[in-house]
Formats: C-alpha cells, structure tokens, sequence
C-alpha cells in the first residue's frame, strides 16, 4: 500500500486548504488531484487518455483487447473544506490493484480502466454527475449556463477554461459505449457510521438509494397575534408544518417496522426572518422533504403520501401547503453476480445500501453491470474529519483486486 | 361623537406615512398625537398636565378633590405600520366620556383623569409598558441604554430630546400614587376576532394574559447526510423539534377540552441558514415558544411541562435542547366589581379574556382595581387594516359613560 499511502499524502498536502480539502469540480483543485493521479498512472506506465469533459482513462491493457473492458471509477473533486477520501480513495484503489496486478505478474484478460471521473459532487455547479452522465451524453444542453455557486462563473466557461469541449454537452456525444463497458465497479468511504458500529472493514454495496426532493415547498397561513388568536381561527403555518413533519416520520417509522428501504429529512425549514417575531402566528414556512429508498415503488408511493398528507392537514389547520414538484435521481440496483463474487472475495461480508449517490448509479442506469464496497469510515463523509483506516482500505483494494483477477463473467 | 370622529381623523392624518399609521415611542408621532389630544383636552376646559415622563394627565374635577380619582387610560404610540385604533381609542373614548358628562351637566363625585400613556408598544424600544411602569418607579435603569430598534438612538437620548427626565427612571421616582387612584379604565379594540365572529359590538375583559417566553430556544444535534444516516443512530434537530412542538400542541388541545386558559405558539423555528442544506440532517434549530393564560398556575405548569418534556425528547431524539429562561410578563385579573358593573352597562354582555398585554395589566399589578372593554375590530391589530365601526366605538364610551356617571365604589 505504499503508492496508495503516498498518493493520499499527496493529494492532501495539494489541495488541503485551512482544515479541509477543497478540489472544486474544474477547478484549481480537482485539476491538482487529476495531475497528481496522472502521474502516478505514468509512472505505471499505464495508457492514459482524458476525453472531452476531462474524463481521465487510466488503462492496463488486456490480453483481448477487442473485447469490452472493465471500469473501475470514483471522482476526484470534493465538497468546499471536504475529506481527502470522499471519492479519491475509489480512484487510488483502482490504481492500487492495477498496479497489485502488474506486480503478480497478471494479463487482465480483458482491458481494465481506471476512471477518474469528474464533477461528481454538485455543490459547485448544481449538476448531478457531470462526468458520468456527461461520458453517456446524457447532460441537459442547458446545464452550461448554471453558475459556479461560489464565483457565479457559469459550467461552460469552467469548460473552456481548462481546454474541454462543451460542444460534446450540446451535441449530447457518447464519449462511452456502454456496449464496451463489461462492468463498472467503484470502492467508496461509507458515508453512515454502519461499518464502524458494526466493526467490520469493508461492506457490499446492494443498491444505491434514489431520491426525490421537495425541494422548495412552502407552508402558507396567515400571520396573527399570538396572544389573541383563539386556536379554531388559526392558520398557523409552523403548527400545520410540524403536524405534516410528525405524520412523515410516523409513515417512515412504518416502513421501517415493514423493513421496507426508507429514509426522510427535512433538512431545512425555516419561518420568515423579515415576518416572523415572538409575538405572531406564523405566516409561512419553507421546508425541504427528503425521500430516499433503494426501490422506486417506494419512492413513488411516499411522494404520493406526503401530498395527500399536505391536502388533508392543510385543511386541518386552514392553511395551504405548496409542495412543488420533486427533483428526482433514481435508485439503482448492484447487479447481483459481481455482489456475489465481491462476497466471496472477502472473510466477513455484509450487505449496506448506499444512501448517498455515487457515479455507479448512472452506469447501472445505462445497464452496465455494475457493483460498490464500502470501505469503513469514521465521522461521516463531506468533512474534514472523514477517517479512513489505510488498513481497512488494503483489505477492500485487496478484494478489489481479487475480484479483477478472478471475475465471474 | 363628532369629537371621536374629528380626533380620529386628525390622528390617522397626521401620523400616516405610506399605508400605515407611524406613532414612534417618543419619536415624532407619537408626540404629533400626544399634541392633539392636548389641544383636544384644551378645548374642554380640562386640567392638563405632563409627568416627567411624558404622560399626559387630562382632569375633569370632581366635587371631592381630595378623594382618589378614576383613571382613564391608554397608549397614543403605534407599531411601525400600525393601525389608527390600537391605543388611541382608548384616550378619545375617556375625552369623549368626560366631554359627554360636561354636557349633561354632570359634576363627577371624584377626579376623572384621562391618562395619555408613553410607550405602550415595545417594537421601537424593546422595554414594556414604559409609560405605565416608568409612572410607578418600576423601570430598571438600566432600560436606559436600550437602542431604539430602528435608529439605535438611546432611550435616553429619546427622553432627553423630548425634554422628558431620566433622572426619574434612574431614581424609581414614583410619578402616580396608587393610594390616589380609585380605579383604572382602559378601552381598546379587540385584537382578535371573537367580537366580529359572534356579532358583538363591546366585550368586557376578564383578564389580560401573562406570557412565558422562551425567546432564545436551541436544539443541539449533529449535521449529518440524510442518505447515509439510519434513523437509529441520527441526531436530528429537526425531527426532535417536530416532536417537541407536536407534544405542546396536545398539551394545549388537553388544557382546551379542560376549559383551562391557555394559548401556545410557536412562531419563530429555523435550521440554520449557514449549515443547513436539502441533503443534510440538520444540527440545529433555533425556536420560540409563548404561553400566555390568564392563570399563573397554568403558566407556572405548562412551563415544567416544556422542560420535562425537551428532557425527554431530547433523550429520545439524542438531542440536547436548550430551552433558556423564560422573559415572563404576569397575568392580570380585572376587577370583579367593575366587571359586573360593565356588563350592566352593555344590553348584551360577552366576556373575553385579553391575549395581548395592555398597560391595565400593570395598574392591576400595583393594587389598583383595573377592567378593560373591547371594541369590535376587523383584521387584527398592528396594521394599517384595524377596521373599527365608530358605531361600535359609540357604543363602548356610552357604557364607559355609564359607569363613570354610576360608579360602582
């Protein structure tokens, strides 16, 4: 593990700013990670190519070379003051087993690529999975023109500036061929505290959780005097909005007594700073729901339940909930042999679905087999905290690599 | 009435700015009012006088000077944006009540003093009841430095500018005698909507509601992202809050079907705008909670009912709440006498306790034998739509009349 030790030290002194990492998608720091693993790719002497989105394809080549390879991806760039693990242990560990390989003395037999994947996290542009779905050519055109969030420079000049190609989004080109991808596997931190409460290394992902999102719903009612408003005339936005929080947590709770894949959150909600005060009845809410499962069915029939609930509450207490539409990513399966040969890979196996996104999702979405493991991690992900043991990273790269050398299909 | 009709008029002409009435504590409305009344009290032959903070004491003389007089009293300030009504009603109904005894020849038995009340409202200082708390000595000094909301003047520098003396506030200088004073009456329209929904023209109040607030309420959690993290192991300020607001709600349903007087609102609640986002558990919530009721007891409870259950939500949710102390305003009985004596008054008599503070609140507090009536009023109070009918207001001051002319004690 000495090229992964060095390559985390690295790409932590590089792009380390204050206390966490900043590697901003197409920005200084991504591109410092990027030329830090390219590096390490060269001196591998593994093929190397970037595509028109600044994709970076780093290549062991197989023994048949016409016939489809293997990816094995994660990304590069972090969330502002982020953890040096979320997405580069994934890239690390795919060079680590490529160069595991090389030195066993192993001819893949087919091509193995490390991907390193750009823009995944969309807290700089707010775009879900630039690179991945940018190499399927499956970005919205109009995605271009959205602006950085912190220097409000748009996605198409962040392009230009580091030389790709936004005419590939436009003319929504296929830098891939998911009829040339065999299978796609990725090696992730686990985000949850599963692993460390449960004291195993590394865990088999069984899905990645999809999601839909009230993103802007509202609450209106009618501002009063709180003193002198009998509860009948209320119109109380901060009392309905709490009872429609209360009956969504009771219907996870359900779920959860039925073992059916559920998580809600309502992460932000707030009164009007400029209308509220101590002595008024609340006007108006703003709020986010949250829906999350492994199984679009469920997703489906809580979205379903929640608009119901907002009817019928609304009602209840005179007010009117406005919940808008859901912003939707689907959930996605990990294909059931490379889960079971990723079992059979490791001493202890457990089963964990994955509650945040991950690039593999749009791989399986296209229909490539695809598969994750988790590797145990301490303080949750998308902070400087993140804590990733380099020896719970070895047993995961370790099995990785075994699954490489001795895939199922 | 063409007294309470001309007054009104003036008032809301003088004092308008844009939509709304703007009477500032001290500021250049609330002495344009303070001017017109004095000119009103003037052309009545009354004896004026100003205390040393600004109240405007206007006296018609009894035949018994010596025996303690009746108090008539009411605040001429606004809120910012406020209405033509709330306060100012109450000193042109005493104007109009001592006018109308004038004219029908009456020598009141005892000094009949309409009081022009400072600063009732707290939106431009953030003191209560300046005016009638600053007559008995009971404002703490340290009120002084207290910033006007909007200019950040001082409340001295306010006193001072009006020619008024701090040194009274300083020294606890009691202005009035409560010994002097027989009874205090206060008009003001109603601010909720029990008299327009039950057809009503006049109320007589039982009671002015107390407050326990908790202005500054905290809910400490942990951030966390809303795929990964299990309901188990969440520490979820929003959810925990939710519960916590839900439970005192039933608590005020319980007190409700018990016929207990009580109102609860929450009307200020938000997760933190600089940590909280749609994909995360949010750490925080910053909250408040009002309970008012007409009964310390059920003030004194509701209020242990609060702490215990955060200790217990908070356990449940492993979250920690902070609920602070509370900033308490007490409740106040109106008296028994004076309150039947006013419904004899009224042909049809409705009783209504008081959600919102009023000064009779403190005249209560020091001993003196205090009742209030409301006038019908549409809209609430506070804004530019107070919607009085001066019919009922007529009504309202021929029963304050009535009971000045046939005085109880």
């Amino acid at each position: 593990m000495a090229l992964a030790a060095a390559l985390f030290a690295d790409l932590g002194e590089a792009t380390r700013q204050g206390l966490g990492i900043v590697r901003d998608s197409y920005g200084e720091g991504e591109q410092m990670a990027h030329d830090l693993v390219r590096s390490a790719a060269a001196a591998l002497n593994l093929d190397i190519s970037v595509d028109a989105l600044g994709n970076l394809m780093m290549t062991l080549a197989g023994s048949d070379r016409a016939a489809p390879g293997i990816l094995i991806g994660s990304h590069l760039d972090s969330t502002p003051q982020g953890g040096n693990f979320d997405g580069a242990a994934g890239v690390v560990a795919g060079l680590s087993a490529l160069s595991g390989l090389r030195r066993a003395g192993v001819t893949p037999r087919v091509d193995l690529t490390v991907m390193a994947i750009r823009g995944e996290e969309s807290s700089w542009f707010d775009i879900s999975y630039i690179g991945s779905r940018g190499a399927f050519g499956l970005l919205d055109p109009s995605c271009l023109k959205v602006p950085r969030s912190d220097t409000g420079v748009s996605f198409e000049s962040a392009l230009l500036a580091r030389g790709f190609d936004p005419q590939a989004i436009r003319e929504r080109r296929r830098l891939l061929d998911p009829e040339r991808i065999r299978a796609y596997l990725e090696l992730h931190i686990e985000q949850g505290p599963q692993l460390v409460e449960k004291g195993l290394p590394a865990a088999v992902v069984t899905a990645i959780r999809g999601c839909r999102r009230f993103r802007n719903a509202r609450c209106y009612g009618q501002y009063g005097h709180s003193g002198t408003l009998p509860r009948e005339y209320r119109r109380d936005a901060v009392a309905a909005t709490v009872a429609l929080l209360h009956h969504l947590e009771s219907v996870w709770v359900d779920y959860e007594t039925r073992n059916a894949d559920l998580v809600f959150t309502a992460g932000e909600l707030s009164t009007d700073p400029l209308l509220h005060a101590p002595s008024k009845v609340a006007g108006e809410t703003r709020f986010v729901l949250d829906f999350r499962s492994t199984s679009e069915d469920i997703m489906r029939d809580v979205v379903a339940e929640a608009r119901a609930a907002a009817a019928r509450i609304g009602d209840d207490y005179r007010v009117r909930f406005e919940l808008g539409d859901t912003s939707d990513s689907p959930a996605a399966v990990m294909d059931p042999r490379l889960r079971a040969a990723l079992k059979g890979v490791f001493d202890q196996s457990f089963d964990l679905p994955s509650g945040a996104g991950h690039d593999a999702a749009v791989f399986a979405g296209v229909g490539i087999p695809s598969a994750m493991i988790f590797v145990r991690n301490d303080h949750g992900s998308h902070n400087p905290e993140e804590s990733m043991d380099l020896a719970d990273f070895a047993i995961a790269t370790r099995g990785l690599m075994r699954l490489l050398d001795d895939f199922p299909f």
